[in-house]
């Protein structure tokens, strides 16, 4: 029995976890993708509760830097970046409800060389940006074409890295706002946390009717923090199965493995973030693993880990988890 | 010849400062209001530059608080709150077009005590928030109802506070998102600054065709900081004149007065605020004022005035000013 | 009878406010300036509670920079910067006491040009440092020197200043530590924060016996925040009477004009320095002006004002104040 | 050949790695411990580079909480926490040189339990502290001993943690300054850092003439941020071996393994601790690794690896760092 059957996706979900209809969205069924995720745009596709949906995504540069002599500064437009596929509608989904989403596969797709990073002027973790605004001249723009497939992410004749492929940006809709697909919150949105993986299974708290369902911007591999704010972006074939949990309130993101839990926080400054991912968990070691809150604050003292997703994002993202060997 | 025809407004703008139309905007026009700022509601109203509208806005709680002894967790609920007169379509603003706005008149409106101020549960500047997470137990909630008139705020039999009138929630709709009245950013929003207070022009940089203009959570009195999150709210009646500046890109929203020039930031941490207001003036003094840029930095250093408007909304807002009279 | 009889501390101090013996710590009686406020050196002046001290404060340079060519980086040299007068030992002084300092007055001192500011590489408001760091290159190096008299500070042929002098550094030593008097603390030290004028005074926290205070770091004029990090930087006769409030537990230091009572707070991020200062505000107003500590907290939301005093030290410092005509 | 033998220590130490002397600081020979890194207190011991060092550190409490009725508010009192053995002169060290300390061993020392956690008020991640000032009631204290040995650290009947050890506070003297214990900054101090830890050689910026080591607040296991402020104290037996590199000018202290290379930065916000530690690593990598620091910048962005330290002291603390086998 796989720790998936032992999930809360798979205990307390409608589908216990088995697969149903396969539904596959190409990038000519989503026809025109998305800059934000909200409740505005129709969905491209309604699914059940354990259905299966084979996602066409396309890279954050939705394939306009194709070469290193390009210039972002010339290629891209501000806010039409981070191109996402959606919104799937999920039927029974309301307010109140966790959608969970299990990563079944992340591969990439197309031609290659099929992974993209570079440095865009004012983005970035060591450089002034428009939130940290400083007078100093921004640093050159800088294209790395790279290639990568399941073997691994060929850097340069002297590095090779490991094909370590997850989800950078994936949530539901706000319930009455529309937001930039650059952004990470409380419903998801642009967290480059490399934990959104296969083999996982993320839970969002639905916001709006039918949970609407966004994905995109792929990573073959990506640091903690996503230093310059440009991982390896890829085109990619993304398979995920979601299901729903009726009546499961929770404020933030949370994560499954069959190793860890993990909560999700996104807000600046980074510490704030952080104050939210573990306060989630010890909410979550209360209500759900027999801990008082106090108890689990002082144990995440001792064995709490966190990853920082990103720290170039409008708001910065970790993830605070804690293995379960110490959950029995 | 008063300051206004000098204004960059009154030069620049089609109108001249000159007034066209009266519009009334009142509660019954307005009909349902909205609590996001954004592109994806219908118009309540057409204007031509140069047009007056006259507003009747609603408190930020939309009157739901009536009594000292109502609870704000039972009377709220999130995230239909601060509510928002508008959309108001400019005929001719398009992207890169500044949008100028003079406040003419910010009075209460409606039955006597007009004005109401609370602690809210999570939320305020000297309190763990959904932000700032911690484990402490939350303060007590708690209302105060004032008589507010033009003659002062009526705090207590030991207090008088100035009437003081401004408008907290101001801005234009981004270009593809929707993004809740809650929120101050570049196209304004939730900035809860003093000084957007009659006798000021306010510049937005329009992002989406026609400005959709929104405004409304009117304060008869506010510190520095709105430090416990709730200035004290009235509804109001609200008269501005709108007009236009064409092809005139600017980054974050501009104030002028007859005193001084002042460019708001709004961002995390609250240093951010400041590094975003402080770069976008030394920017307006290179741009207006004939100032090299490193020779502004420097100045400023000597004579730049910083004004906190809320340290409690999901970003906190800074105005940074410098008088006039250095700039002749 | 003046405000100042009515202070804290000449209704608490010792001395009642009435001079004492005057004391003069000149150059040559300073001798060595130090670079930390510290328990460590010897005291060079002893004196009662209500004794005045005229003392003559070095710029933060130590006149190093005398001339628009030089450059700050050939000229200083970490950590040996801001020197300070003192420590000046107060008879009587222990920890739990409060050490009162009346300014009385700051004027420039020697030749003129008096004044001096620069660009630093890595320090500033507005570039990356060495806490903010970035990979930009960094700005070039500037150094201007004004005229600077009690008449005002002559910036260019375009620009005259107010003459609005201040002590940037003052404060006493810690308990066991000695700490670079580029930072600001608990304790005072480099608050850089413009309401420290001639006419105030000064609550510090006594942490060691004597007090230890040291002072310098005078300027002549300077912006909210001290924006690239260097305001009109002057050598200065400044006068100060100090008196002692006995068994006065406060945690932060405190000031008082006519006008006002305010709380300073250092931290970084900013919020926290803001913090700091409006929660010690409601306990000031709770302790000794009969305000609930909560309705403190709702009134400084309406009435509180907020000074931010440098944005470029260690930790920022900003004043919290509130007039004194709502404390009657 | 081991990794040692190959680590900077090794090849540009004047030890060679190899094992000089071996003293004991046992509590006898150290006598009075300090609260302070400072260049003020005579050292108890001068050692040659090469020399190895057996310490009998006490834990962050100095022993006082001896049981779980004790009350952390009666038993200790600010600022005299965290004491540590030292300071250690190093023959020959000056500024400008590199200490390097590698940890040999950290074992507990004394009668069991040996572990002490405990919550203290307005102290931790998730609470308002003094720095993070809130009006919100504090927790109730709260004591915890734990049986640790080098099987394990005994939680409780339910969780059994691993015995991690490793050095919570260890650094040199700042040049003039004396800081408290309880700070981490560019000389080292209370980093709270789990890779301090046997097997890891760490590598301080020299500032003060014979370095002046100081080192105490060992730590039987921690997760990631020292979340409720206080991992599991022990006092213990720790053993170094220090050695020196002559004029290699670092800013920030840096680590080694077998396995990676890594710096730490200390500061607040969080994003600037890793602001200061990811530059720092792609200085090194450009130094030592024959990179372009723009290209370090790009791959660190692909393969970065971040270690949140504490979030709970004056400045928090992280580690980045990077896998040698991308530096080959």
């Amino acid at each position: 029995m796989s720790w998936l059957s032992q999930s809360i996706m798979a205990t307390k979900g409608v589908a216990g976890g088995k697969a149903g209809t396969h539904h596959h969205l190409s990038e000519e069924k989503q026809g025109r993708y998305h800059y934000v995720l909200g409740g505005f745009a129709e969905p491209v596709l309604e699914v059940e509760p354990g259905d299966v949906v084979e996602v066409e995504t396309r890279d954050a540069f939705e394939g306009q830097i194709t070469s290193e002599s390009d210039k972002p500064s010339e290629k891209l437009k501000l806010p039409y970046l981070n191109p996402q596929n959606g919104p799937i509608y999920v039927r029974g989904a309301q307010k109140g409800d966790v959608l969970a989403v299990h990563i079944k596969s992340v591969l990439p797709r197309g031609p290659q060389p099929a992974g993209t990073t570079c440095l865009i002027s004012e983005f970035g973790g060591l450089v002034g940006t428009a939130n940290t605004a400083v007078l100093n001249a921004p640093l050159p723009e800088k294209v790395r074409k790279v290639r990568v497939d399941e073997t691994g992410v060929y850097w340069s004749d002297r590095v090779t890295l490991p094909f370590e492929p997850f989800i950078g940006t994936i949530g539901v809709a706000p319930e009455i706002e529309a937001i930039s697909s650059l952004q990470p919150d409380y419903y998801g949105g642009n967290m480059d946390l490399p934990d959104v993986a296969p083999g996982a299974v993320i839970y969002f708290p639905v916001q709006h009717e039918g949970a609407y369902l966004h994905l995109g911007d792929c990573h073959g591999v990506q640091g903690d923090g996503e230093l310059c704010g440009v991982a390896i972006e890829i085109p990619s074939t993304t398979i995920v199965q979601v299901d729903l949990i009726k009546d499961m309130p929770i404020a933030w993101p949370r994560l499954e493995t069959d190793e860890k839990i993990m909560t999700i926080g996104s807000a600046r400054p980074l510490e704030d973030a952080a104050r939210i991912a573990y306060r989630e968990l010890t909410r979550w070691m209360a209500a759900d693993y027999r801990f008082d809150e106090l108890e689990a604050y002082m144990l995440l003292t001792q064995c709490g880990k966190l990853r920082l997703g990103n720290m170039v994002d409008p708001k910065y993202t970790v993830g605070a988890s804690v293995s379960k060997k110490y959950l029995a």
